[in-house]
């Protein structure tokens, strides 16, 4: 293998697979990035079984030559090394060449490095993904659905399946849900479906899905979502997202969420988020998190830390609108400003049924948003 | 004591003294920020007894009213939770009031929060420091001399004098010189002395010299430095910046100091600088740093890190000038990296008496710094 690439090109392809690359393997081939060159490209590859990614530079792109390929190859060049040193080469033209036994050298400007590499074919082969269920989301809209569910998932590996994020996909709605024991988030949007009417509900790990974000473009160019049996491939205009789908069946979550209220309000969202945040400062001092919150009959609502040795702090937040009861409920501070950081809405919609009833949180004008948090018991 | 103030003048000075506050101290009036108010402004002072900051907020500045003052009086805040609560306050009017048993109430907008305060005559009071030896060093010089010598110091506390900056004011020169056991690193600029003909040599925490760079403001302005026996105090417009002198004798470095040379070369500072950045990132995979630099005949110089399992970096460098003998050197990368990066200077000169003897570096135009690292043994 030998070919000379553009440095930007090269390290901006090293950041892409570089989100597969796991610190903690044990597996001397997957600390790699896998090179391939042939006439059409370079390919990097990289994987940690679980997530697998590549990234292809085309030979030229918009009039730039970009490869200069001598000699088709293959090799698995060391990850953290191979992506610190080409971010520091002194030369915007990079030559890499493979010779005995996958060792390497890359020239650049008056620099020669010489790394040991790995045999390519030790590398282990992509996940096969038949094309047969496809469909297709904007980027930008799958970064927000990721971005409104995947902070409510479980982080306790003890219930791997909560872990994840469902996705159910069925008349021409996909809709995400995170969910631990004590919160709910849940995204919908419309879609076209073409080929497919119904997808199996499939969860994938909410981690991996905050990687995926990062590597999302922002601009709403469509992502191709191809789902196989325990695959889930991600297809990028030069990018391939390759991830597993985790086994288990997701807890049947539609009976959590309540179908009347007691109390519904509304109030500015920005308001009770600042007034939550500085409750917050002192509740997460005794480490519960604990904030209260009573519906006031002049009509305010406070939100209250308990009284701690460090002190107390109390807020009042004017209503814009209420139906129904008068309302003590306590809950867990931290949830809340989670829920309300995701909702790009400037007014909130809460709905109670009851001070040990589920809370509802939505954007006043949309349903496409839910969030759920359980209460506390409230403290007498 | 019963005051409002602006908001933002509050954080500034918030964040001023809580670089005095120590997350680990076990004396709990010092986790606590002392506020005093009277009819002149308010006062925050922090310490954590090697460090004392004061900060002064006027009531007015620029036709600006500031603090508008009810009641004078003192009290000591926990420092972390106040300086959070300010600065998350909804309001730019922030109201403060001490009431009995310095219980404080924080009223801001709709916010109202209680504080349990402490005694303020439990703060321990602040050094006495006679003002008899004092001069005078431009903001951004002394704020330039700390980053060109402090990074030099020793890391080590069984030899807490080596963890100092020596400040040595002798014949119109301030000259500051850290060094540990490896390296050392001198800066030293003209001064005006007028009250004072000499100070004795003092060594000031290469710490303390930093949390006090954060500080210094950047322009020009002049900062007063007074030296007592044991203290050493840093007057800036409205910041009293109070720290402990080490004890001890610092070692003498004059001898250290090569005074004639066998090899004198002149490179680009950014071109080695650059060069052993990429050797660096293999030799510090053994943990040792060990780069080689051989002067070859060609007029090059050849910086190369050892072969390790991973592989071996070879770098050319043209010389711009030479004297002397050719050479072979080993050095630790890291050290030279430091050493380069605080020399503002396009062209850089350096000086070998033989290969197991100081290396100089100074800019190629001055000789205001100095920086000198100990090689290692050459490997055969």
């Amino acid at each position: 293998m030998k070919f000379t690439i553009l440095k930007d090109q090269l390290n901006e392809s090293i950041g892409h697979v570089g989100k597969a690359i796991s610190s903690r393997t044990t597996i001397p081939i997957l600390t790699g990035i896998k090179i391939d060159a042939n006439f059409s490209g370079v390919t990097l590859t990289a994987s940690d079984t679980d997530i697998s990614i590549q990234s292809f530079i085309p030979t030229q792109a918009n009039d730039l030559t970009i490869v200069e390929l001598q000699l088709p190859g293959s090799v698995v060049l060391p990850a953290k090394f191979f992506a610190e040193l080409i971010r520091k080469l002194p030369s915007q033209q990079i030559e890499i060449e493979v010779q005995n036994q996958f060792q390497t050298t890359i020239r650049s400007g008056s620099s020669e490095v010489q790394i040991m590499g790995l045999d390519p074919e030790e590398f282990p082969l992509l996940p096969q993904v038949e094309e047969t269920r496809m469909f297709q989301v904007p980027s930008d809209i799958l970064k927000t659905m990721i971005k409104q569910t995947s902070f409510a998932v479980s982080s306790n590996e003890t219930t791997p399946i909560l872990t994840g994020v469902l996705w159910n996909l069925a008349n021409n709605k996909l809709k995400f849900i995170g969910c631990d024991r004590h919160r709910l988030a849940s995204r919908e949007i419309a879609i076209e479906m073409n080929a497919i009417d119904r997808l199996p509900q499939i969860v994938i790990s909410g981690k991996t899905l905050n990687e995926l974000s990062k590597i999302l473009p922002d601009q709403n160019s469509l992502i191709d979502i191809v789902i196989s049996d325990n695959q889930a491939l991600f297809k990028m205009q030069s990018i391939l997202f390759y991830t597993r789908i985790l086994d288990g069946t997701y807890p049947d979550t539609t009976k959590l969420i309540p179908q009347s209220f007691k109390t519904e309000l509304v109030v500015k969202t920005k308001e009770l988020a600042d007034a939550i945040d500085r409750a917050y400062l002192l509740s997460r001092e005794d480490k519960t998190n604990i904030v209260n919150l009573i519906i006031n009959e002049n009509n305010t609502i406070e939100v209250s830390s308990p009284s701690t040795e460090l002190g107390k702090v109390t807020e009042q937040i004017e209503i814009h609108s209420i139906k129904g009861d008068l309302l003590k409920i306590s809950f867990n501070s931290k949830y809340m400003l989670d829920a309300l950081k995701v909702i790009d809405s400037d007014y909130i919609y809460i709905g109670f049924t009851g001070s040990m009833q589920p809370i509802i949180i939505k954007p006043e004008d949309g349903s496409a948003i839910l969030q759920l948090i359980l209460p506390y018991r409230t403290p007498q």
